[in-house]
């Protein structure tokens, strides 16, 4: 059980998915329609194969007309894209392709290597059988088929099949733009003069990173210095955009700016203790119509939150379902303690043992502070509170970084 | 083993690989570094921690002084980014933050919870251990670490931690700039009139969204005609890309129009059968400078294809190792029967047991113009030549195509 001042990391989940909508609808051309999310399902407009179609190079006959060494008058030929016109009569064919239209009269396919030719007479070597090797009209989707669902993140097979279901344009979800703020006197952006005592800010690009990696598009506001006036300017800033996340200044410390910075022009807020490691401190309120997640300033921990709590924010503002983040299960590749009162989520490497299961391995020292660590780790190893001590080999549950992207 | 006339897929796949190289580099900002890949390793440019700073919130103090109920006069205060100037003596405190550095002369961090205050006095309710709570001096990298390698796709991750190794430009392989080209008079783009007997094409948009997804910059051409001279026309387009994928027009039929087209303007072509299903008719080549692989016209053994040639292609372009697509085990949904003389690519779903074990059901039709059952499937198992029949809950290597965004 987390304490009673803490809430633990589902609630929280649930509590910020529950605050968020998905997108309004947009139009996108086909060419851009890769990892957008439909907004409404893909309809066929039009059946596929559209008649029925050779599946072979070869000849379209009448079957019966199909018996070993029969022989038949080449009457025409139908290239893909140029369907015989006429209809194929007893003893007659028509030279086909692979996708040519089958032409009226015939019902079978005599394979291009099971023949022989001589001018425009041509013989049966293996006789053919009804139906064979013909693509029924339909046979892919028919004419006002649901080919992709509402609240798909398109593939690019997905882009193929609207494309083949005649789709010029796409309604897609929005992507939710989201402004990320960080604050902080000792913060520098990377090329820039370092203060005394400062440190060169991590979260801005990486969160910017991960935003567009998820589908949304970032914006990285100016960094704000620890006063309530610069976190109320730059929440002026914020209008328009459809999520503001913040990085750091909201601690139990002396310095909790961002909280009456953001105050100051109308944020409503629920600050909270979640029962986890790293992270702990989360804000996640409303000012005006812009959603705030407010996340740890620690580097580490901004990004495992952000995979907990963002990911899934994210995903649900563009039409997919609310969800935590996927998981898979890995064996462990050394033995564990026991876990405190707090959700650990220890970073790890990924390896595959010689039957191909997934082996994590988290690292020995898992402290907040180490981000080469982190971006070295392939996944997230989930400990809920009070979780067993295990022995090396035992299942567990894992989010995986290197598949997400993030 | 394939007939004498084909070759392996494994065999085609070196030979392609053998035929191209990575990109040159080229300057990103590291704002639009996510998802490149680094051409050179990234060097710390300082070092993190820059000094030892406290982990904690809470007073930094002589080890000594620290003893339960002593009593310590505190002489400043450090929030992150404003270090003490001073040095902390015996009996004296500086109250410190998470992040600050600690100050000359102490050695020691007592937590804030472990305090009673009053005024400018400190009273010790859990007495401090030397050194605990302090993050050492490069505790996360040290200047000149090589803190990320040459040829690793950039995570949001890594973007952070080039951030707070203060990099605010990154040298990355240049995008592979793929022209897409299309040939058929049978095919029409979405939207537009479909002739007699045609199709809407598909594999254009699919295929540049998969070098899209790749990290590659697609370019899609118009679609040529089934003439010699369109063909031709089309590839005086070309100079200048990195490579050229064709699809259809290189059957063993009689329209056998790429090859020839291309061939007026240099084409130097491997043109190959590859023991393989869906697929078999496969071209590499160099015309010029340019790559050219020509693909199948059929739009599932095009991306099946793609998936097997296109994506290591991409992926040695972009400056990554030389490799087949990533597998993974998993157990089969169904029995199988064998496997005839070509490597078969079955598509399947993907499920997860109540073991948490990865589960692949093949489709049970696998006919190669079913372009929605491929969108539907998550992953292609993998059968090599003549794999004997496996039962359900048989191991299997599948390609996941679900998660490589294909």
């Amino acid at each position: 059980m987390p304490r009673p001042d803490m809430i633990s990391v589902d609630e929280a989940r649930d509590r910020i998915l529950a605050g968020l909508h998905p997108m309004p609808a947009e139009v996108v051309a086909l060419a851009n329609a890769w990892n957008r999310v439909t907004a409404e399902p893909v309809v066929a407009r039009l059946t596929q194969p559209p008649s029925d179609v050779s599946a072979m190079d070869g000849y379209a006959l009448r079957a019966a007309d199909g018996g070993l060494r029969a022989s038949l008058r080449v009457i025409g030929a139908a290239p893909a894209g140029h369907p015989f016109e006429g209809s194929v009569g007893p003893g007659q064919t028509v030279r086909l392709f692979t996708g040519s239209v089958v032409p009226a009269g015939a019902d079978a396919i005599l394979l291009q290597e099971d023949t022989e030719r001589d001018g425009d007479t041509v013989v049966v070597t293996e006789a053919v059988v009804a139906g064979r090797h013909i693509r029924r009209a339909g046979q892919d989707f028919t004419n006002g088929d649901v080919v992709i669902p509402a609240g798909r993140r398109l593939t690019a097979r997905d882009v193929g099949l609207a494309a083949a279901a005649n789709h010029p344009w796409l309604n897609v979800h929005r992507k939710p733009r989201v402004a990320i703020l960080a604050t902080g006197d000792e913060i520098a952006l990377p090329g820039e003069p370092i203060p005394p005592g400062g440190i060169v800010s991590s979260n801005s690009h990486a969160l910017a990173a991960l935003v567009r990696a998820m589908g949304g598009e970032p914006a990285v506001l100016p960094v704000a210095k620890d006063t309530t006036e610069a976190v109320a300017a730059a929440a002026d800033q914020v209008a328009g955009f459809d999520l503001l996340v913040t990085t750091g200044g909201a601690s139990v410390g002396d310095h909790d700016l961002v909280i009456s910075g953001l105050q100051t022009r109308g944020l409503v807020v629920d600050f909270w203790q979640i029962a986890m490691r790293p992270g702990k401190p989360l804000l996640f309120g409303n000012m005006g119509a812009v959603p705030v997640l407010g996340l740890p300033g620690n580097p580490v921990s901004a990004l495992v939150c952000s995979a907990l709590f963002l990911l899934p924010a994210l995903a649900l503002m563009q039409g997919l379902p609310a969800a935590p983040p996927p998981t898979v299960s890995a064996l462990l590749g050394t033995a564990l303690q026991q876990n405190d009162h707090r959700a650990d989520h220890l970073r790890a490497t990924v390896a595959t043992d010689e039957q191909g299961r997934l082996v994590v391995t988290p690292f020995p020292v898992q402290d907040s502070a180490m981000l080469r660590r982190l971006a070295l780790a392939d996944a997230l190893v989930l400990r809920v509170p009070h979780a067993p001590a295990l022995p090396a080999g035992a299942e567990v549950t894992v989010i995986r970084l290197d598949t997400l992207g993030v």
